[in-house]
């Protein structure tokens, strides 16, 4: 009998994997590790549901990959065998050098590099271990490869990435307005003069596709509660890292996880690689319950702020916070705690989130006419896909401890 | 025991009557009648589920009024058991002045009256029959209540009436994308200096809820089939009536029909209400299935094409349709079926499809700001709602019947 | 490009046809004025959103035809092109032998004549017009084809008929807990020794599938409220059956309808078989609403009893229902009426409601352990599937009109 | 305006906490603990998506009582304010005594004292914390309160705890036939001589959730796979204790649960209780992400077999395990990794798993007939219900390591 694994997904259904060398790769404990990475990294502090993993989303992305390619090739568009398993595992693989709560952390970790550019390794070091098969889904990957389309779907302003997080982050989450007509979209692509394209039936699912990221973005992934807790997360690493670098090194608590906090790395070599793939959130929750009992009061009140959901205060505007309200926050806070100015800065700063609707820069998404025109979705005429449309919405935020008695 | 009755919903789960007052009233024929009224007219013929009635619509219409008003009085909104039952009667009976295929034939049978009208006589005939228990729902209806958030929630933009078609419409018709976070919109809901608003923090679900409106109302309400077979049910009853009017009494076959479509009322009493009440959607099918072996060629056609659908072709486009092109086909048509110029008006006729985003004529959306400012959604700072969200999209069609060997 | 026809099902996703003669054949009047069956009849009247039509479901049992197809080849089971077209193909046609109401009067109207007996007929008409292509649908329809499983797919007691109207009514209708894992069974069927059989981890979906049908049966379709508005229903057309026999002609309002009802037919030719086609639920809606006003009083009663929701009493309990009962409730609504005792039967009458878990005599579940032995549900030893599985279940039951004053 | 927090939950909706006293619970530090707690423990490693936290589950059951509790008071139960949160709190806080990975590890870490005992001691910590307002939830808990249905509600064959957990659970693994009619089961409760009951009407809904139940157990709870990943994590902590207690104490790596695993603790005080609550699911995978690098080869064989989910092989069948296979398979295993007998039990071991179906001696759920009649739903006549239901079904296993090249 052929093989074959069915996998359930409250999402999707089922998930059929049928090629054992995407089998091999699932059950490779790089790839097991992915369980151990939330998708969605705080956001279930407020949303209690959003705790599934990036394993998870992995196989839904390679889910809506092997529904797309089908969907091609039943409109004439010739894809190979060996193109097939190249985008399957191309898609499989795509996050796999995420670390550690994602996003989040990924500036902190291993300074330098974006996830891509570690999924890219890993995917050469597993391509090594298994001689050579993975070589189509890295060109694949890198958009060396002469079927442009191929690396469209995988990453692109509609790929079934995002086709699958945003589907995906609005189940688990309940945000049910986030959801898109995922399974439309997969049916209304198609290939013309060898890049990939939506039908024109397809426009309006397109526009509620690019309103809905917008949503989830705004109202899941930079909610206010979810930020302060991102960057509690983010202040909790730079102060080990700022207490290690004056000599407390009681802070290295976990090996890997200190080499490449503290280690000030230039560059990532097989070792390290090795090191960091042993890395996932336990890592980083197990050494901030440590942490909290710390002697640096700092850290102490950063740890139990995060793990007791007992978050600074997030105020996100419009305008620029003024610097005068930030000083005069950090002063008060040092006086409160007896601490200085220098330790204050850990306890209240300020960032910026911006969001496009859709970027120009990007790999656009382009509508195919019956008549045989291209349009960017952006050129469409409509009063809602417009110019505006591409102007990058951006907020401001100042973050701050306050006192229990505050 | 206390008086309580519950009803399945699919959309919302169940839908508890706790009223005997309520439950007398959806008892009542008139409103019983509803079940015979299918709440998408002809979309059932691209989408398969979109067979539900007008009655479940004014059910899940009540069912979120109920959440509404208890959401806003947990908020500390003032509002009277009277109220309650009046707010809660008139969105039940908000649409029960629709006839056979409600807004597709609403201009043909009940002449200069709207549904709304209707629906108005058919509430104070109740109330005459139930000594004057709907007079406040009356009053909130005509907008002569002074409580006005509690008409607003019945017509606006954002009314519960709109809440619930589009979810109900998107769950039956299998659109996804279309569906709204009705829930969160009825949490978000709040009331200031009298009129409804909604929380800043629902911005993004609004703008969603804004544009799965859009989606829906040209993906399914405009779809070119439902289109073309909405206007294909429009020209039968225009044939019929023109062939009564020659004198061809063949086509009077249901009295109260006839009476509504050939009769030319000048107004309506209490007399042709009860016979306006008396027909739905089965007796314009079972007429047209008798049609269909009418002796003019027309009128059969069109019967067929219904009932077969085997639609007339329809295409709709951005541009107005050039009156050569209309000419031309109609001369075309008459010549393959030697039939007169003037009968092949009814095979091959124009029209214009029109939609706003969002409308400023209208009860408007309004937000209410953490620090207490009010603004008009469109007015709200974003590059998705801002000055064009307001223009109307218009859309030209022609539609036009094509002799099998076409 | 090849062809395709996507039709969006909120139950499957979406419904796909690529094959041309299946397009014929779904897009025949025939098949199309299964639009206008309501798959559950009477249901409605308590689960407002079990409107949807036999169309639907023909083509959601398709859709899982065409997956379980896949499912088995891909397990390595040998189907063939022409194979895998008739299974469609006899699927979608399984019931297009269903008069209006279905089973509620398919005794009435063509007496002696199951509902698969027209089927058969009708695909044997469509078959000469189609050329006989056909002919491998019918055999696999008549079980003369050689491959068994084929058949079993399609009747039998876990076919894909049941799976689809057991998934389909619990949606629509919205009683969740009658869902099925259909997508699960689905992928656990397989084929041995050329029977359609199911792998030993299926078993406890099984049991679940017919605990839910079970669910399904008394709690939806034999829904003592839905029970009594069938029956009403039934009495109707004998009411008016017995008016005509009686000399009264006023009842016959619709020549194809009359045709059946009063004509007592011993058989039924090929113009028979297209004067039954042209009937559905609107042509007996319709002869309803006319009956209203007729002059007999029982016609008339029962038949605004249906119309306005004012339905007669039904009793259902595990006991005979005794005859005194039945005789001292007929008295009484004979004098209060001032009708005949013959007439009283009309609206005093009683029957059966029967139902078995599973029926030991019908086409069996096969399960197949992975040892390779093969053993019926029934004898799987677990403490819920037993001997007593197979015992039927009957309840009887009385019905009777009260006066408004009752 | 009054107080009110609104958290999404694609279960049930929106979950409402308008109480301050049990939104103090709720951000209490060990009601946030269970955030870290998975509610299915490794079930994750097969069902991707059951990755929910013991916090959702509580807010889940929460969500059920509020509704419940509504329900009955619409019946006519007197239920006062007091009991209302009392009964609110009991439920949030049943499952708070649970520890890392639940029932799995339950008798390893706080031996002899299971979770609901340790649910009591919390309450009563946080009751002395909250100056006495848990005093009434505490008694319902402990079912010394007079209103024993409150009681029944928390802890019962059909308690509001089930309820969700089955609904939750089938949903996140996405196992769609395991979901009962939770809404509809809390409408149908009703209380009659003080006792939780079922309306008649809702029989076929509890039979559907007793089988529901049943297949959750079998298809989920105790698959093999998960049975493997569960067992080894015992083996896991087994193995390290029998390390410690034979001197080795790198096995000895977070304080906490040292002194749980290693101390053998007689009682558990109030610095123990302490203790306890600081632990987590990560501590546990965080400690075995070391000891997967442990010298003893058996310690690191089973961390890496869970890590990277190469799990033991296990068989479960109806007939026990001989005691020939276990000895053969120790040997083998023995031989192949150069390992003692003793070592060897680590790695092949045998066990059992036992579920009702209904179980005659909990608390029962009994049905209250329209005629005032009350009976035990075993004892109501129908040919799934029955005596043999109650019957236990038991099954045995056996796990054992296979070397790579086993």
């Amino acid at each position: 009998m052929a093989f074959r694994k069915i996998i359930n997904d409250p999402v999707h259904g089922f998930v059929t994997v049928s090629d054992p060398l995407i089998y091999e790769i699932i059950s490779h404990p790089w790839f097991q590790r992915l369980r151990r990475i939330n998708q969605m990294a705080m956001s279930y502090l407020v949303y209690p549901g959003a705790v599934h993993s990036r394993l998870h989303h992995a196989l839904g992305a390679y889910h809506l990959m092997q529904n797309a390619l089908y969907e091609l090739k039943q409109k004439g568009v010739e894809i190979t065998e060996d193109e097939e398993q190249g985008a399957k595992i191309a898609i499989l693989l795509h996050d796999v050098g995420h670390g550690p709560f994602s996003h989040a952390l990924e500036s902190l970790l291993v300074k330098n590099l974006g996830h891509e550019t570690l999924s890219m390794m890993i995917m050469e070091e597993l391509n090594m271990e298994m001689q050579g098969k993975l070589q189509t889904a890295i060109d694949i990957f890198k958009n060396s490869y002469p079927k442009k389309f191929l690396h469209q779907l995988i990453s692109g302003q509609l790929d079934v990435d995002r086709m699958d997080y945003l589907t995906r982050d609005s189940f688990f989450s309940g945000v049910i307005e986030g959801m898109i007509g995922c399974d439309r979209i997969v049916k209304m692509l198609t290939v013309h003069q060898g890049e990939l394209m939506v039908e024109e039936k397809g426009i309006y699912t397109i526009e509620e596709f690019l309103v809905s990221r917008r949503l989830m973005y705004w109202q899941v992934y930079q909610h206010k509660t979810v930020l302060s807790a991102e960057m509690t997360l983010v202040k909790i690493l730079e102060r080990a890292n700022w207490l290690y670098q004056k000599g407390d090194h009681a802070v290295d608590q976990n090996d890997e996880l200190s080499h490449l906090l503290f280690g000030n790395l230039k560059k990532v070599d097989r070792s390290e690689l090795e090191k960091f793939c042993r890395l996932d959130d336990s890592d980083v929750i197990s050494i901030i319950k440590k942490w909290r009992y710390h002697k640096d009061q700092v850290l102490s009140i950063l740890c139990n702020a995060l793990l007791n959901r007992k978050l600074l205060k997030l105020r996100l505007q419009n305008e620029h916070i003024t610097f005068e309200e930030v000083l005069e926050k950090r002063e008060s806070i040092a006086n409160q705690l007896s601490v200085s100015q220098e330790d204050a800065n850990f306890l209240v700063f300020t960032g910026e989130a911006e969001n496009s609707l859709y970027n120009l820069n990007n790999e656009r998404i382009n509508i195919l006419f019956k008549n045989g025109d291209v349009k960017d979705i952006s050129q469409v005429d409509s009063p809602l896909i417009h110019q505006n449309l591409s102007h990058p919405v951006k907020k401001f935020y100042i973050c701050f401890y306050e006192t229990p008695l505050g």
